[in-house]
């Protein structure tokens, strides 16, 4: 939480496959264990919840992506933090919300989740590359769509030098530098790890 | 706010001009006096920031209003409190809603603005229902297209009996009753009703 009270948004962006929701994944517990309270967006959430009917046109992909920091924002300035792990492959929009965001008085941490295509390409995770080299799927970031990396990221995550884990750990390292979550002290009584 | 810290979902729910924003209006700053965090979702904000795209067919109506409950709940199980003031004409989505919401720890209140639709189309706020009856709008709920009414709202609001004012204070005791907002203390030494 900000000093004012306010919370902060973690924005994952990168690749298809580059690791966005498995580091979310590893963080988001942690956190809770901290007795911190965080919200995630990640591609099923969003698709379920938010984005559902929009295609993969640019026009409807800023809608979803202004959709998700809407709903972050309505969250960080409540004092209720958030995390967003979706592809949001154009700068235009992510700054978009970091604007938003940050006028209302949250945090906004854009985290460049940075492997390559190629590396994407061969972990592949869910099928998509193949798809999309195969021509079965049209407007794939990566492949036949635009991906605009962060200029100046809060965090940048190299995914093919390091493991989830030593990536998670760093964001938390990032988040108690800042004074924006509880510093984990090993020694807790209750083995929990909450930070008191 | 609930005893576990949970917030509350006002969730207004009439048809067209029935007066669900008017008493909305009304009190959100009033709670905000009293230093409740409160989130607005009524048809302009919910158009713009969570629906561009969606039409007037039951499937999106459904689609729209789940999507606000979402969100609601986001907020109701992070201690936040949220209006939502949607025509929402279909019983089984804003059950669900309510299902969502409690299932959380989240108090849904239902609060229904009952005023009859001869009554609406007389004060046809955006001229709609004109449009309606004309056969220039097709799916128009009151005209062609079905409103279900609560069963068991918590609050019946009748808005040809009292005026916004005194539905909003009638909303306003609901939830002093319920020890969900700090009540208003006429002596508040600097005059803001904030309750303390």
């Amino acid at each position: 939480m900000t000093k004012n009270g306010k919370g902060f948004c973690l924005w994952f962006t990168g690749l298809p496959s580059a690791g966005k929701s498995t580091i979310a994944d590893i963080l988001t517990p942690e956190l809770r264990k901290r007795g911190v309270k965080v919200e995630v967006f990640d591609g099923d959430v969003v698709r379920t919840n938010l984005s559902k009917g929009l295609t993969f046109s640019k026009e409807d992909r800023d809608i979803n992506i202004r959709r998700i920091g809407f709903v972050c924002d309505l969250l960080t300035r409540n004092g209720v933090n958030s995390i967003a792990a979706a592809i949001s492959p154009y700068r235009s929009v992510r700054d978009e919300n970091r604007k938003l965001i940050e006028s209302n008085g949250g945090a906004f941490i854009e985290v460049y989740v940075s492997t390559p295509v190629e590396e994407c390409e061969k972990r592949d995770v869910k099928g998509l590359y193949k798809k999309a080299r195969a021509g079965q799927l049209k407007g794939f970031t990566g492949v036949d769509d635009p991906y605009e990396a962060p200029l100046n990221p809060e965090i940048e995550i190299k995914t093919q030098s390091e493991d989830p884990q030593t990536s998670a750990l760093k964001i938390l390292s990032y988040l108690e530098s800042k004074n924006l979550i509880p510093t984990a002290t090993k020694g807790c009584s209750c083995g929990c790890q909450c930070g008191k």
